[in-house]
């Protein structure tokens, strides 16, 4: 008989690995009846972490892998420069491996099947991932989910909130008397974390505000980058009652969406006021500048690389780790206008 | 007595090592004398290519180290994107690093000395090494050149017609009837090949068209992002006899420079045409769109890793390999108008 898990122990108790986790860890905001419940589970299932498997450990290669869905996303781009920056500060490099948002790829390279060469962590990005893979890994390197997941697992994982996060932009544009909010990216596939807490995000300040939402301008993408963004532009300028504003589940696609805007001759903000999410450079640099949430990249890095080298390096107490980033509302001239001699 | 080098030969013959590595590899363009003078020396100094090196060597890693300055730059993050499709249907890894364009840290880097990990070969984009600092390497592993560089060394490189392409940029804008020219990214540092080769391209434009470069709107950066395009722009409108074009040697450059020019009320191209250099994907949906130099990326990527890939996995003949990737003149709105809508 193998060794019972996390995923034995919230079987047993009913509950979610996260909150066994969060028992085991002595985390707040799990009520009494349910450590009671969650320990009873530990108890006569003789639940231990699993120590053994990283004493037996041996020959670190010092390197990290890194499996993100596309180096050329500068929100990526831009993380995954940290991310060395952090690991090389500590002594590791980093083996980056991209999947283009396949999922079967990406599903390859996190259970490590297809790998030749070995490292001591995995620090991931997934776009679709569940928590039944993670679960049957092959590896023994610990793995960290860095960025938007839905499901419950037993991996660290490092993001910002992106339910307050989405909530906020879309209040500013409230805020700003637009009424008709469209948002492009929202989502399609119940495993596509972003897009779903996001669009929660999006639907929240509509009822915080007494507002409804109309479906017909919420519009689904494949992906965010700004052809998509573009696309979904061309869609609700189409609309008989197009948007007074547009929310952009990122920066990518709202540059994209600028661009046809203007090539449709709109003004930006005047006739449409425009937000992403990332705050990427070039959203800084565009014409009129780009209002966004600008997630603190920094401390996702530290946080993901501190936590990665956390699991490598020591034999602690195995429960998984959940650290939330923060973020900003950052307000430029898309949705407030003020860029000198634009239009001419 | 240490065998004799490549370097040796070269310079008992009294030519460059390129020179050299053209006679030992038989490629044409070398003449007659030449090839008699280099194999003289050849057979005097008794060199033999580094077979044995290559022998011994074992256990390989699969993974290639690739050195850039900076992930977050698009132009590397593209190549980069490239790289490691092409490495790994090879086969191999590849494990990034970057140098920030730090000189010490590139040599640092390329030299090996601090690195924990172990690697089969190096490709690396280096913005300021030497023939030297190459010559002195202490590792063994083979390494390959990618992007512009100026010394003659006995590395495989693989690049674009830098000359060739700002020639041709800055003869389109001499063709559309533009006279006040100016450059953004010149040259300042005499190792800095990217700079180095464009402003020769740039000034061959003006020799070819019987006119004459004016000093004065040739405008160094420190490097080739945004920030440095934005304060070289701003630099330029404050000329007495502003310019009625700017090549921008990077399309960053050229993205800081536009939002500059919108901001002082400027319409690009009617005012002011743009051109800039790397076809990034953010010119392609820029308003207006940015006309550009499209280095074939897939081409360099393909070259590259098949480049390092041959060094490391055959003992074929050592004799430096150089590979001219193919670029083209892509011509849009910033240079030649017509983005509907813009300006309103």
């Amino acid at each position: 008989m193998t060794a019972p898990t996390l995923r034995d122990v919230a079987e047993r108790a009913g509950v979610s690995i996260r909150t066994v986790s969060n028992v085991v860890n002595g985390y707040a905001r799990v009520t009494d009846a349910t450590k009671v419940r969650v320990q009873a589970a530990i108890d006569e299932l003789g639940y231990r972490p699993n120590l053994m498997a990283r004493n037996l450990k041996q020959g670190r290669t010092r390197i990290i892998a890194l499996v993100v869905p596309a180096l050329d996303v500068p929100y990526f781009a831009e993380l995954v420069r940290l991310i060395i920056g952090e690991a090389r500060a500590r002594g590791y490099a980093v083996l980056i491996d991209q999947t283009d948002g396949d999922v079967e790829r990406e599903r390859e390279l996190i259970m490590e099947a297809s790998r030749a060469v070995s490292f001591d962590g995995v620090i991931a990005s997934p776009l679709s991932l569940t928590a039944a893979d993670l679960e049957s890994r092959h590896g023994s390197a610990p793995i960290l989910l860095l960025g938007e997941k839905i499901f419950d697992s037993s991996a660290d994982h490092v993001a910002i909130d992106n339910v307050t996060a989405a909530r906020e932009m879309t209040a500013h544009l409230i805020g700003l008397g637009r009424r008709r909010i469209a948002a492009i990216g929202v989502h399609q596939d119940p495993t596509d974390g972003t897009a779903v807490l996001r669009t929660r995000g999006y639907r929240e300040a509509f009822t915080q505000a007494g507002l409804t939402v109309d479906e017909s301008l919420m519009v689904p993408t494949p992906h965010y980058e700004r052809r998509h963004g573009a696309a979904a532009m061309a869609q609700l300028l189409d609309h008989p009652e197009p948007p007074d504003a547009v929310f952009c589940f990122s920066d990518l696609l709202a540059l994209g969406a600028m661009r046809v805007a203007f090539s449709r001759g709109l003004r930006i903000p005047e006739d449409l006021a425009l937000a992403g999410f990332d705050d990427i450079e070039d959203g800084r640099y565009s014409t009129p500048t780009l209002t966004t949430i600008a997630p603190d990249k920094r401390q996702l890095a530290r946080a993901a690389v501190a936590g990665i080298l956390a699991r490598i390096e020591s034999d602690a107490y195995d429960a998984p780790v959940e650290i939330t980033a923060s973020h900003r509302l950052v307000v430029r001239e898309s949705t407030v206008g003020g860029a000198v001699g634009q239009p001419v």
